[in-house]
């Protein structure tokens, strides 16, 4: 059983980051490995970025599909391209955003969102609607640090820990989901000082993908999520079409 | 890693159909058992069964904190009693309606129910809601046949299969959600004859609890959820009270 | 015209209470009285004891058919095994909470709730959504009174009125609901404190049932409550099967 | 206990059938008396229709209020001026769409309303969103029978019985609601026919506003339902300014 | 291409205010004229004042229809009698909150309405809802000035942008929509100061009808806006029957 | 005023149509150019198709900008990049689907898309959701032309007209959206033969940039839709970034 996370922002250490996240949960029978995108933003943290960290996204699964994946995690919490990729793939592909929101609902009565930056909330807040899951989540909240500066500035875990206690508070919720996929290696220690599950979607995404396998569940291919029809791409994207 | 699957009715055959599913997803740390209700119906197929269920359910929860068991299975389609069963256990507790919605709604763009009356079907449909998976269920089809006539009646099967294929086409559906514990070994055939991917709830909860165990997820103790306070019980169910 | 009121916990003076509510609203022409559940927990303030209240509810619905109850009024804000007792029951069965919200809905823009523990919030939401009344219901409140301790407490009726004013100044609401059976008693008491109409579920409910049998109205047989299936039980709850 | 029942249509014939109706379900402490609309439509059947038959209505509470009336019901089922008709009006004030719609929720799982022109089924549909029984209301079906035609046409007993017939059998509901003040009158017979409960607005609503006055609930008059800001008024309506 | 714009409020110094608004935006080819109702409240501030506005806008349309005009501008924020209105209307007819709604969805991810009393928001917020505004609605908030005192109150603008400052950090929106007719001036100032697209449903009503009229888009004459079935209308509102 | 028509497709021959439609109803005073977007695919009939058609966009949104263009049209009926474009742009952007479905709600009850292939239903349901819409989108359906093929088919024509008209009866729809940018010459043609008001997003959208503009409102800077931050971008993809 193959399993790959793919990173859709183009910086190498996040994936390493993400890949000891996914690696820790995996079954022992299951092959794990991470990929870099190779072409867009070096972090995404826009409706811009994100956008634009498709084309990446989209190359890294056809390398996949040609590969012999079988599942595939994507690891940035707007769950960029989903649609997208889960036409291009054979297997199942699992947002991190939709793998945290659907776990965090079976552990709780509501849970808060504790995310990077403010201009951010809106793609969280639209997400869990599309899952379903706007009943559970009781609110999204920034910490406006960052992606990258997760991991450089010296007093980002305690600014992210303090977020998650507050927003406890304030929603009345039970859960804490960490909204962005760099916020991975904080999940045990924000766990051990808010005291309450707190969901990191890049392993929650892996084991539903691993989950999705044993069960033999591969991607619905009637209708919507069918292969896309093939036809010609032009310009810098040619390499995308039939 | 021990899980224990509950069967809520007392159907002790029901029980090792369900078991054998369970663990064919199981992996190979998990220590997995199924345990058939010492009280109460011997199918649910009302609202009735379903309240009358519960007791026996929570006595199994009770006993499986007693044998230090770490997550549940509650294998009746309608969920009974789970949010009681959450207090009272320290691990997680999933519902099979609830894990098979869950699961259905990763793999394609909606699914549909096939369950056995059609007095249960207003069940499902709260349950659907309760869990945010309204926008993903398109259709709850009944076949009209007896939870314990799935096994004994030559023609279920092919009545069941028959139900999922017109499920499909009616609801443009693209997933198929099998209604009913007593379905679980229903799974493989249906998907081979339908051909679009077939949740069963026993084999998916199995996975949900693995996984919510691997991520280290318990279920929250803060608020809705926590121990019940302790009281006297009267009557049959003394035995209940603290 | 006969109503029974069936207290679903086992304090026979918290009984005594609301039967005199119920009392002080019935017709002439009712025959109105009210029964203590034999089984299940003295108080009900979690999902475990609601559910565990609802074999002791249920065994004094089927004494009401026996006796010849034309209507019910089931008398904890949980509306605890209202599905299975309607289709138990050949008439109507109302909650109190169900009565409450509902009669709310009709003199005012939009309703708080004050109930008892913080930990019954969860359930009076999931009642708001299965009736509708989400749309009307603003806010819920807890005083964190234990039920027992209403009548107890000499400081509980001063709490309560706090709690109410409190509630709308924090909502904009301009209906106040009770929600606890036990604070039937609380009801003139609040409203001229607070100078906005306030619902009693026990009153409202017991109105409720009276209309539907002066309009010849029983729940209805078609589909969902039916009669439950006869079948055999089993243990401690044998009694219940056929 | 004084309730008046008001006909917002001009139509004499129409307000005895509904007063019969009214008087039928009131208690014997009820004082009960039925007025028409002194001005606008003969019957209602538009929006246009609907919204002039507002000032009629309106000039009919106040003159309730000065009678001390201590409650009303707004006899047509597009209830219309309802919000307005609840500022002026001291007491409660239900209409009978409202009315009917609660009433049906408490015996069933979904009703189907049965209405006289296609083009009234968007109101009704827009009132069960209103009052929150969107979840109930399983289909709205015309019958095409103008509102005064119901007493006339001797076909329309059947048609309307017919129309019941089907929208049970299409929409799986289990619970009638006429959608006209007119066929209040066909209650007991559709439910003799069709063979489920059947909900007459203009009786639901006479047992709803009598359940509020002893429950001693007057419409709240904090914030949107208090009595309007007197002010000039113009031109033919000048008597209804300050 | 003629559109008029309907005062339905009887204070002609208000509908200068707006007709200036309107023609200040309308294309050179629209010819733009700006009526009074000639009868009914002199200003909206209750559902009773807006009810009673609605035969007085419904004569204006009546006569707009015998004038050859080609679309209507509803000029109240409460949008009274629009359906109504368009029954009678062959063309368009726009309210100016339906507008405004739709017009500040399109620059923002959320807006926040500043209205006049506190008593007018929940028809605000309902209609929000029929408009399908309600998930871009973040908050409806009263400034407490009297519609007529919006001109005459010297502090009136000093406190509408006050109003407008608080309601955008408390609603963390990012669009006004003015919540009155008699706000139509404002619009300017209250950008310039706020810092935020500010929406005056005047003008914007005013656009989406000429944009309507490009389109040669009429109402729809299919089902529920058809014309209004004649019939006869009695007393003060005689002249509006058949 | 600069209005500028993105086609996110690389078809030329639909960019010509587009602006033909486009052209039909700006006015006098709106300099209206239309341009092809520089990358991607030929068409856009997937959600790989659509998310590959972004970066073209983007970069003729910045394009836009650097030549002094004041809003934007999106003229492909999926809305790709939507959000992405507002952050890019100063003024206004505006989405074909959006500007249709808007557009539709204010002259009808309730609207069907009748639109290209099967499997881009999901996205129009997804859109219709997402601007509030989903309570006027009654239906949508596909007549399984290819988007290429409207052109050129000679049935084409045809084969939306009948679906057109199923789609009206089939929904008891009152109005019609064409859910694609290469049918916008098929609108008079349409209303023509089914008799209700049809709706080309292309020219909706135009006149909604066009009065936006006219409004002096740009697309709001505060929170989400501010200029995203800039950075490096990598690969193929390198021009995006800073």
């Amino acid at each position: 059983m193959h399993i790959r996370v793919v990173n859709p922002n183009t910086t190498r250490a996040m994936t390493d980051t993400i890949e000891q996240c996914a690696r820790a949960v995996a079954g022992p029978d299951t092959l794990l490995d991470a990929v870099t995108s190779e072409m867009g933003p070096a972090s995404i943290e826009s409706h811009y970025d994100e956008a634009l960290s498709v084309p990446g996204l989209l190359a890294a699964i056809r390398r996949g599909e040609a590969d012999g994946v079988d599942g595939y995690v994507l690891a940035c919490f707007g769950d960029p391209g989903l649609d997208a990729a889960r036409e291009l793939a054979g297997g199942p592909v699992i947002g991190i955003a939709e793998a945290a929101m659907h776990t965090a609902a079976h552990v709780g009565r509501g849970f808060s969102v504790v995310t990077t930056l403010a201009r951010t909330v809106g793609r969280a807040a639209d997400l869990a609607e599309r899952y379903g899951m706007r009943r559970f989540c009781r609110g999204i909240h920034a910490c406006e640090i960052p992606v990258l500066a997760l991991d450089t500035d010296p007093d980002a875990r305690k600014i992210v820990i303090e977020a998650c206690r507050e927003a406890v508070e304030a929603d009345g919720s039970d859960v804490i989901v960490l909204g962005c996929a760099g916020m991975a290696d904080l999940c045990a220690q924000v766990r051990a000082e808010v005291g309450v599950p707190v969901v990191d979607g890049v392993a929650a995404a892996t084991l539903t993908v691993q989950s999705l396998l044993t069960l033999g569940l591969r991607k619905s291919g009637r209708g919507e999520f069918a292969a896309p029809p093939p036809k010609p791409y032009t310009g810098a994207l040619r390499s995308f079409g039939a």
